[in-house]
């Protein structure tokens, strides 16, 4: 099976589980559950993860499967609970009404919290087998580590609401966090030692940073599908605004060769510097809208 | 150290884990994270599982410790979240402003979510040997089960959007589901069968949602910490609606009684006993200060 298929498959049987069976749960946060994840857009985390794991072996598909997926679904809950009217009030996310427009607030905070714990629960069910363990609870405290406090992606959006922000922690969290958690958690779900995975993670999240910045620049909503020119409306702090959009461009492409440079030795090293290669391809906008 | 020392102790540890070290982690969100868990109140969840993991031997306290405060973070996360202006709009709880008043709406769900993530962190952090793996991830499934989606306190919540609600699914859930994962991890953490543990939660859940009526319709908001009267305020199912303030209480004394009866055969069955008629004495409203 390709990866893309592997990822909709166990998205899928996780959402799944989290709705239970027909009228055991709440009809419409069971409902708003899949409303969050689909469609499922680039699913960049767990296509990261599943890369690095087949890299490493991939010697237990399930717990790859499941590192990526508990990913993917920390990343819906932050977008759900990110885009809530006391954040960024958000009425569009990939195409279609936000969460808490389509259902409610209190749904949408419900929709977080819940694909929150599906993540950790995905995790820990995935080792069958006694001798798999360690490695599930390795991946538990990875996930929490760049997920939470206060490192992780809810410490990002904890320093919103700093007076003073360290700018770098900010993005490190905000960010990073999750990419290194994709890299780290394929390696770890392939027997790997995590800790030699954290500068390719932490580059590609640097460089989809930056591709970020360039495409609030340079697109307009409708090829987003979410607001545009977001971050000089909120005066945020921008690559575009720093070094403007060629050296945008430019320090994207840096990145992404430090990046494929920091790759571990490992079985499917060539095959993972290609796949890094055709990301630095996707990422780097190529038809402005708008200048 | 007797059983609130030990949760003292263990909370404290917790939180300042979560925190980080002073300047690493955003400071407001850091300090909502304690505000949020004090004081203590009842801690009477945590009080229960580390009651059942002493009843069954308590061999690896380091697990029990972790489950008792994994499932006080949890329950304080879900108060946070549930006092938010879209659910109960709450402006008090244990006596000072809610969290969303004292700090702000977004640091509010952030405060849950990193609480949520902690409780999990706690868990998997505990098992420092690789024997305890299996007992840790265990503990993760039952917490996540309990928690989440669909049988777990976010199922609870959520049932309050649907215009057609299972009560029974309901109380079960939103009340019912961490006094279940309180026994069950318990006896978990000390290398027992959760399974025969699940009726004694059960009971205990369902006590308590009588008291908390009885406390809802007898007593005023000073000795609250809260709003009184919400039962009827907001026409929710209520024992003392159903039955009377003498029938509520009646009621409480038949299934606290059944709860001491499904206590399972344990070195401490006496002692544990002993506790749940403790709690039952405590329960149960003895000065109505307003009938």
């Amino acid at each position: 099976m390709d990866i893309a298929r592997r990822i909709d498959h166990a998205m899928s049987a996780a959402i799944e589980r989290a709705q239970g069976r027909h009228g055991v749960a709440p009809g419409r946060l069971a409902a708003a559950l899949n409303y969050a994840v689909t469609p499922g857009g680039a699913r960049i985390r767990p296509t990261l993860c599943l890369s690095v794991a087949l890299a490493c072996g991939d010697d237990r598909p399930e717990l790859a499967d499941a590192a990526a997926v508990a990913l993917e679904l920390i990343h819906c809950a932050s977008l759900v609970h990110d885009d809530l009217p006391c954040f960024d009030d958000a009425d569009f996310r990939r195409g279609k009404p936000t969460v808490h427009l389509a259902y409610s607030e209190p749904l949408a905070v419900l929709t977080g919290d819940s694909l929150i714990i599906a993540a950790f629960d995905e995790l820990a069910s995935a080792a069958t087998r006694p001798e798999d363990a360690l490695r599930a609870l390795a991946l538990v405290r990875l996930l929490a580590r760049q997920s939470g406090m206060p490192h992780g992606i809810c410490a990002g959006q904890g320093w919103e609401s700093e007076e003073k922000v360290d700018l770098r922690a900010y993005h490190r969290s905000k960010t990073g966090a999750l990419f290194v958690a994709a890299t780290q958690m394929g390696a770890l779900a392939a027997g790997r030692d995590a800790e030699p995975w954290e500068e390719l993670g932490a580059r590609i999240g640097e460089a989809f940073q930056v591709a970020d910045d360039l495409r609030d620049a340079l697109y307009d909503e409708e090829v987003l599908g979410k607001p545009a020119g977001q971050d000089a409306a909120h005066a945020r702090p921008s690559a575009v605004e720093e070094l403007g959009v060629q050296g945008a461009i430019r320090r994207l492409r840096d990145i992404l060769g430090g990046a494929i440079a920091s790759i571990p030795s490992c079985p499917g090293e060539a095959q993972l510097a290609q796949m890094v290669r055709l990301y630095a391809e996707r990422m780097t906008p190529v038809a402005p809208a708008r200048v």
